[in-house]
């Protein structure tokens, strides 16, 4: 509010020098002082934010009503359907969809049987793209190896073989490999089919999905994630010299790339309307679970943190638009088709892009990619997020769906939330409304529509990867 | 040491006179300083338990190789076998089962499914001793309550329909009456088949086993528990006003009762091998999971405390005897059996009974119930385990399979341990060997030989319930 006293002021002065001295005072301390001009705004957006319970009863009936929204299922669509329709009678200043062509797995019916050294139903999750088995199951003896140098050291004892990749989780990062390329390195050493000890960084029986890829040129084989418990079970049958044998079925199919779509809306510029602050999450989500952490609820916080700015009436001069992107988890269509159909101007007119992908659970701040400058300016806007936490500001962060958008030189960042139990729930029939909670995603709402807000009226845009400010 | 010198030369005396002092001297020490009598073989005892790792390995052979052990199994009758061969072959003084017949009841195939609002599957676990559904199973309206009171008040709305009684875990003694009690109150409000949210302080969609019953002249219902996620949405589902159909398929029945077995072994007293000290846990565990910690670990707590014993060559007075009992979960056959096949005079020679039933996680020490006399005297005991912070003796403990003992004057106590997630895996899929360690098991270990060892040697017997120190 301070700041447009001093634009009005300095626009209207007819006195050249006195405009000139204005204008570069103003402009100093717009720099200076990004969290000093918006104090008030912010702390209004905050108690707005904290008082509103109605945002996370709208989260919940949704995942309820949906349940899981795979790519490619009916499900995905009725609920892209369903938000559509909700964000066109909002009162926003236009929402829309944008379709993309996305992959189409679908799991069947599956099932790990341990059958020797003594039956056991191993709790299992196929993995996103894998095929199917024979439909009597593919039974075999099994491989424990932990990790892919210890296949490669005993690659002449897996021919014919069931390899189970006993991975213990480390980082997501390194962890995950065993399931994206898992049965592409059991394949290469001849195994008839690849399990993994789930993705998970605590276990109560709980399998995991996610996707995984072939490899061309090598043979496909079914690849499934079984629990924590049961994969260690197996690496201690095998240290003790017990022979293990399985079956595992799978009866998944990968059918033609269906349509599905992102959903968006925005509020426009008052200024800048081309200029526009994106932020967002992803609809769709695996097939198990409520998909309400991953990631429902970062879609309902910045469709919440948009909802918000629009009741308090403040009017960025640039746009602000939240975007639900689709196919995050197994393609990544969305926010590839978001970035590939618009123009180069319009990818560039996008100031910053603002991900929500790791839960909205206790809100810590934003991991942000972008230039020092950049950094500088949203790191004040961070100090805005004291009041409840919320506005450390890190290096490095993003998203999945912005990538493509960063790739093109916008800046970009993560919400960061205490992720202590994310890995608990991702991708897996834990990941349900029930884990999150009220209290904490009101202060992500908070959190994103203040960034959302200040990105998009502060006087300076934020500069560009290896750009000036300007 | 210190009491076996005194008492040594005690009995040595010649001089009938000094011989008096010193047994009054000895008699007023060992009152006042069980603790500094036996601090020497108490450190003794807790060094070698934590340095034996082969105990948990056993542990853990055990629960790998044998599986879940619910009554009537195939699986706990192999697993006694085993165990009683391991016995005999040992060192120590002798080892013999003892018959009990017990409930045979077996899950068979079983399913729950939400047909509407929307079709999802429901994890989920028939409660033992429930009755079948026909083979098609039922499907039924739902009618959800939070309490057997809100149901009294919704009792004109039950008729018909399946009972889901969503009452959250607030302590497992209250919040278990709906599992045990649940199928009666539904049945005579007109339900069908009655379901519950599962009994347990968290979840991973983890449906928890457990033991119900019916009650004579009240129409048997076939029920089962289902996940706190899935309870919850369908308390949201009815809570918008939306109707909910569910189909619950169970295929459990109630065979004859079946042949099984007290595991049990002893070293027996140098002084009064007639007085016993009894501990141990019980063997069977319900039909998922591994039952590691509920209680295999218990009884492997106890036998290798029974063990070390033996190998420092303690040489206790009385004599010291692990049980292993079976049927506790669903019965308490093993329990009663007990105590019901020996002498009167042999129940009354029992001066203590140890019952390690809560999970060998941390130890804290043992809810004692007994004379203030004889907590006054285990209190002594505990001061020997400060130095691994298990000494804590508090009033009120005991378990299932020693309450016989216990109502015939025998004092009783419970292993006390950290709890804090053991209604998480509690008859779930999740008590699995990995949710112990071996550090906390060590310590179980440490802390029942050190009690049974002291009891056992001490020159007072412990009074039973209202009888003074003799």
């Amino acid at each position: 509010m301070q700041l447009i006293s001093f634009r009005t002021l300095a626009l209207g002065a007819t006195m050249g020098i006195l405009a000139l001295i204005w204008s570069g005072f103003a402009s100093a301390r717009a720099q200076q002082s990004i969290t000093e001009t918006y104090r008030e705004p912010a702390g209004r957006i905050i108690e707005e934010a904290l008082a509103n319970d109605q945002a996370f009863e709208n989260l919940t009936y949704f995942v309820d009503t949906f349940g899981p929204r795979l790519s490619g299922s009916e499900a995905l669509e009725r609920s892209i359907d369903w938000l559509h329709q909700q964000m066109k009678e909002g009162d926003l200043d236009s929402a829309w969809t944008q379709q993309v062509m996305v992959p189409h797995w679908v799991r069947g019916e599956e099932s790990a049987t341990l059958l020797s050294p003594r039956r056991k139903y191993l709790p299992m999750l196929g993995l996103g793209g894998s095929i199917a088995t024979p439909p009597e199951g593919i039974t075999g003896e099994v491989l424990v190896v932990k990790s892919f140098e210890d296949l490669q050291q005993h690659a002449d004892e897996a021919r014919g073989k069931i390899v189970l990749f006993n991975a213990p989780f480390t980082s997501y990062g390194e962890t995950v490999q065993y399931r994206v390329r898992g049965a592409i390195a059991a394949a290469k050493a001849g195994a008839v089919a690849s399990l993994i000890r789930t993705v998970g960084s605590y276990s109560m029986q709980t399998p995991h999905a996610g996707v995984m890829y072939y490899e061309e040129g090598v043979q496909k084989i079914p690849h499934a994630a079984i629990t924590v418990e049961d994969a260690r079970l197996l690496q201690r049958f095998q240290d003790r010299g017990e022979a293990i044998t399985v079956n595992l079925k799978m009866n998944a199919r990968t059918l033609p790339d269906a349509p599905s779509r992102n959903v968006i809306a925005e509020i426009r510029g008052t200024e800048h309307p081309e200029q526009v602050v994106v932020m967002g999450g992803h609809i769709d989500s695996w097939d198990v679970g409520q998909g309400a952490m991953d990631d429902a609820g970062g879609c309902f916080a910045a469709w919440e943190a948009l909802k918000l700015i629009r009741r308090l009436n403040l009017k960025p001069k640039r746009t602000i638009r939240v975007v639900m992107w689709t196919n995050e988890e197994n393609g990544s269509r969305g926010g590839e088709g978001y970035h590939d159909q618009i123009s180069a101007e319009a990818v560039q007119n996008h100031v910053l892009a603002i991900e929500s992908d790791g839960g909205v659970f206790k809100p810590k701040g934003f991991g942000f990619s972008g230039s020092d400058d950049a950094f500088e300016m949203v790191s004040q806007i961070g100090n805005l997020l004291e009041p409840i936490e919320s506005g450390e500001i890190t290096r490095g962060g993003g998203g999945a769906d912005i990538a493509p958008l960063m790739k093109s030189g916008v800046p970009g960042m993560g919400l960061r939330v205490d992720g202590t139990r994310y890995f608990w729930f991702h991708h897996s029939e834990a990941d349900t409304i029930d884990k999150l909670n009220n209290d904490d995603f009101k202060r992500c709402v908070a959190t994103m529509a203040v960034m959302a807000y200040v990105a998009a009226d502060m006087p300076k845009t934020l500069p560009k990867m290896g750009e000036a400010t300007h």
